[in-house]
């Protein structure tokens, strides 16, 4: 495998106007049955292939939630490799998020990092902040794969930590931001996530970080709004965003024509994102 | 398998004066050529069964932190579930902390949840707080299960975000204990995690939180200090404390002894503990 570089990838997707991202948080009890196999490894990856097939000249990224694979054991985790291997070898221009939200000391971080880039073969993986920075180097140093932060993420009980005022008024969330950008992004491979629920947050964090890649989650499913996310999200070249949609996309239907659907929808979301781009 | 509580098996080991937890930290290049199968899933699983034989009787639990066993991919995962699995068999009353520290959306930690407690066995996991507490829900909601919030790691940069002052005065690390305590904690399931390399910080939260189970990790090739570790984190029944060491004791000897070895350095850091009860 070639080492291809992620911010690099995401270039040339956004260079075709390919802001969307496809979440492939797989659960094999939603799959659809013309997709079943008689494991759920099987089932997992044949799904995936389909949707994989069906949306890949769509998007700037696949972005698969080892959460969904790893609660079917080691045959999840073996269809989680293989979905990552498939979409390097039918679309080696996309790249591969991995949506781990991992996060531990920075001798425990070195084993992660060589999990998700070396053994899994992923781009790029979403890591926890509440560390610090520190312990993040083992994957910061990996200068050739996007390091995505969570900033402030999509859920409702989000503000809970994330609102926090710090001592001079500015909220966690906005001290996050000024860290990825300011401290952890040496390598030029640090980027934030954002939930698309929070498109004032996301203004805010944009004016921040300048025109790092910015990876946000919450249209479709969580209700997020594309227009008002694309407002607030794009950088000054109006590029910059990873505007991810899972399930809307992936479960759209439940019979045959699931990837046709998924592709359907995945073209309805670009179009309305040229929409707003324009 | 019958349902176990962790809580009731912490106290049961507690009073046998066992304060030990072992972290199998099972990097496959570190275990004893004596140790070695054919595939990194054997010799993973050979050491692990070999080190859990050794110290079963002096401990209240074994801690196994998932980023060793992912990095070798699948085989890494089948031999984290036979690991659980095996101390389950062999040691039925001593606990599994899955030293996960998952954060996610609510909707994605339903998965997490379902991975580590019914895929895998474990009877506690340890998860991040970032997202706040509703996202929590999912594993909260497993009454028998330890819910273990990271609330000050042991990382030498763990203040960078833990030690922000928030607008009243009071760190982060201190409101994540207060949130733990007075809001998470409904199901009487909710423990928190704190490095032993920061005793005050230790001491502080041991005020907030009251008799919940803190799991404290560094002593040992981090450096922290036993005596004070205890002196600062026991409760007010000298109980409440889950104090790990990993390399310390699992890679003490890299000869045939290694078992024996470990079981050694169990014994002294027991020892240790008795002294520094009493």
């Amino acid at each position: 495998m070639l080492t291809s570089n992620f911010r690099e990838l995401l270039e040339g997707r956004w260079g075709l106007g390919n802001f969307l991202c496809v979440g492939l948080d797989s659960e094999p009890e939603k799959i659809p049955q013309s997709a079943r196999k008689a494991t759920a490894r099987e089932t997992i990856l044949n799904f995936n292939k389909a949707i994989v097939d069906s949306t890949k000249d769509l998007v700037c990224a696949f972005k698969p939630n080892p959460a969904f694979y790893e609660a079917h054991g080691e045959g999840g985790w073996g269809a989680l490799k293989d979905t990552i291997a498939y979409i390097h070898e039918s679309a080696p221009e996309v790249p591969v998020i991995l949506d781990a939200k991992r996060g531990d000391i920075g001798n425990t971080n070195i084993a992660y990092a060589r999990g998700a880039f070396d053994d899994l073969g992923a781009d790029a993986i979403t890591v926890q902040p509440y560390l610090g920075g520190e312990p993040l180097a083992p994957f910061l140093a990996r200068k050739e794969k996007g390091i995505i932060v969570l900033c402030h993420t999509s859920n409702s009980g989000a503000g809970e930590i994330q609102n926090l005022k710090t001592e001079d008024g500015v909220p966690l969330y906005k001290v996050v931001a000024r860290l990825a950008t300011e401290k952890w992004n040496a390598n030029r491979n640090c980027c934030v996530m954002v939930g698309a629920t929070y498109s004032e947050e996301l203004a805010e964090i944009r004016a921040i970080v300048g025109d790092m890649p910015i990876l946000t989650a919450g249209i479709g499913a969580q209700n997020g709004d594309l227009a008002k996310t694309m407002r607030a999200g794009l950088d000054n070249n109006k590029k910059g965003l990873i505007i991810n949609a899972s399930r809307s996309i992936i479960f759209a239907s439940s019979g045959e024509d699931f990837a046709q659907i998924a592709r359907s929808k995945a073209q309805e979301l670009q179009s309305e994102m040229q929409k707003a781009l324009s």
